[in-house]
């Protein structure tokens, strides 16, 4: 049975400061909810139509009805849980860290950090001023992969200043990523769906790199902020 | 101003159906309209709260109220224009060729004709069960590259067939793409969200190519198609 009060709790959760004022999200769909099961992620609450199987009372069997009512997706799918938001662990400057400045996009963001995951990037830091992760359209666009990326929310001016890593940044006039020597640790800064990298964090970029344009001059201006990072994380990879 | 008869006829563009029987298709937004006025694409008619200064017969102004009515964005963007469907151009066998197997979501499909056109691929091949190249939210995404990439919906099967170029296709077996000799000219078969490429489409799949994953083994299982596109195209061309 689904009570009033948590009725009211989980569509509070699609609000940024009421999941930072709970300390919860909402997962949905059963193949996200067991990766996050099965990982350093702690459960709240799970809502399912179908047991998985877990401690007691942690799970509340409910309705396909009662699903649709609570649910943020059109089609439901059999399950949603409600995890806690984890605590803030220290960012490795090791191997390679994407940091973002002001992304927007729930969908923008899910990829990248898909991207992060499969590139094996640990760490990714993002500016205040990005869309949180713990968003429900961001957590569907992760499918599970926001288990395995450490994903800090740092003043990014602050966090670039302290760092000792080579700051990469994807800017027109840089130089071509193809013909770039690229470290096996640095930082790789990925700005603004509209505006690009910031002023402030500009400062910042050591090395100004470029994904060269192969189309005609009137081609299209710039690539969106989720395909230029899958091409710039592969041109870090493939080397090693 | 603004006639039932046309509020209708724009209304019923939001389907493919109707876009085929009229041969039209909804533009919104000042930049893109612009683009596609200078290209080879031909005005229907133009409605917006702010005179182009083309040729009047071709211009409705209109009032913001009466654009939001007619509008399929939330935020209408000061003009929607109706274009004609242009018609099938034969699909040149040069240079690379992008081909789609039953790619369903608009928003990557729009981020695929992109990629073509930052890389100077020519033709984009897509199969029949391919999302509408002409669906509102395609046209949104493609941000004017459409009048850049020549859009052909074929039997793919056939097309694969009749050809005699090198056929690419992503698999998880295949061979890694970072030491894959490529050529300058080949088609790169790209296929749907869930299912990868189809068994009939597989069979013409001559050279079959991975991106190779480095996160941990239980890193995520696939990549979204529209960035895997952009990590392809960009191995196909980072090296001329």
């Amino acid at each position: 049975m689904l009570s009033k009060s948590q009725i009211k709790l989980i569509t509070s959760l699609k609000q940024k400061k009421y999941r930072q004022q709970h300390g919860f999200f909402v997962v949905e769909g059963i193949k996200t909810i067991k990766e996050l099961l099965h990982s350093d992620f702690k459960l709240h609450l799970l809502f399912t139509t179908e047991s998985f199987n877990i401690n007691a009372k942690d799970e509340v069997l409910i309705t396909e009805v009662d699903l649709k009512r609570i649910s943020f997706l059109k089609t439901p799918n059999k399950a949603l849980a409600i995890f806690k938001i984890p605590e803030f662990k220290a960012i490795e400057q090791s191997g390679l860290i994407v940091a973002l400045d002001a992304i927007r996009d729930p969908g923008n963001l899910g990829t990248i950090i898909r991207l992060c995951d499969w590139f094996g990037v640990k760490e990714l830091v993002c500016s205040k001023e990005t869309v949180d992760c713990y968003n429900p359209k961001v957590i569907q666009a992760t499918m599970g992969s926001i288990t395995r990326v450490n994903i800090s929310y740092v003043d990014l001016v602050s966090f670039l200043k302290e760092g000792n890593l080579l700051v990469f940044g994807a800017f027109m006039e840089g130089e071509n990523v193809y013909k770039t020597t690229l470290p096996e640790k640095g930082i790789l800064v990925m700005g603004n769906e509209a505006n690009g990298i910031s002023n402030e964090v500009e400062k910042f970029v050591t090395e100004k790199i470029s994904i060269p344009r192969f189309g005609d001059v009137q081609a299209t201006e710039s690539l969106n902020v989720a395909t230029a990072t899958a091409i710039l994380l592969s041109e870090f990879c493939r080397r090693f």
